[in-house]
């Protein structure tokens, strides 16, 4: 493997600063999911808590949710 | 591979805690499924005991199923 | 890898248990296959004999069939 | 790696019993082939002899083929 | 890994023995290459020389290529 | 593993280079995000900071997003 | 791992022997991308410079681009 920057930051050390605080998340699926993220693996697989679920037609409470990475498109702290 | 918070709850340590639980199943093909968790694996294959699938029609009992990971979007503990 | 819980159910061991029992599988492209187990591997791909094939608009008998797991949605006991 | 039956037929054992037989194997594209097996590997990867290929509108001859395994939904024995 | 029978032809031999020879592939746009196969990989990514391209509607010169192998569905020696 | 040339530019050297840099991301989604490379791992996963998105009908700013690879076509620097 | 033809060209080879040469790429979204190549990774990731993008309707500057191999189906040098 390859020695990355020490300038940077990677993108699992951001979702590590982000614990117990809210995120907004968007699915391949074009929903919208914000929540306080509780915890996360190596898969970006998230634990979301005070989850609510948003499209463009309405907006849902979903409470604790474990969400698969592999549907995630992209992670946006608020 | 990194360290991981302690204080955090890591997405299959959710899953364990929900065995012999009820929990629903968002799926890719947008249907939804009910059920009491009774096992799991490493890829999110999971065993669903009195399972009930509702899409936006109807609702149907489907007893027991093994559910291969690959097709799950998130799973939220009822 | 992590430890599992004593207490529950493996995929793969639900798979084993229904060895020479009928079950009923949901392909990815909806179609339900309906036939006795005779074998599987740790890709979920599946032996099914005296298998039936059933769609919405009609069924017909397909005999022996190896099928491959990654187009397995969720598989049930009979 | 956990222990399997020994009462069962693995999926490529069933492969290996196949070879210089018929089979007809189901494609994702919903194409049908028909065929003697002369070879495998562990990917499901297929060499297929005297292949014919039949569509809800015609047949056409194929002659020898190589098909990739992540094409492959079942194969069934002639 | 198991055993595989001395009497088969494995799929990257049959690769093997088709080069420099003239190779029909069949591509998942359904799009078909043909032309003379110089190389391949243990992906069944490919090098091919003298390439046409065939669709429904036309025929072009597309001389050296190198193709994807995950793009491919089937290859047949000419 | 082979040797690479000494006079080409590694694809993740080039995302080294863009880091604190602006760049231009394609996602398969067919939206385009631009902002501040701030990190990346092998995966291609990224952090970008101050980022806008463009579609064919509007923009709009996102903040910081951390952004999954396997949703990327292609990466420019600005 | 088995072994290849002294006779054949690997497709990453004929990458290596590209450096710094044209090449035109297809992509899996039907874009064309023509460019100097100035690099690549054995995923088929590449570095493309001064690229021009066509398709069927028009044709743009792109620049320096990043380029992941998995959106790619072939590559033809110029």
């Amino acid at each position: 493997m390859r020695e990355f920057s020490d300038f940077m930051v990677m993108p699992l050390a951001l979702l590590e600063k982000s614990i117990n605080k809210r995120i907004s998340i968007l699915l391949k699926d074009t929903r919208v999911l914000e929540g306080k993220l509780t915890g996360y693996d190596e898969y970006m697989n998230m634990v979301i808590e005070e989850t609510e679920e948003r499209t463009a037609e309405q907006s849902r409470r979903l409470g604790v949710v474990i969400l698969r990475g592999n549907n995630v498109v992209s992670i946006s702290p608020l």
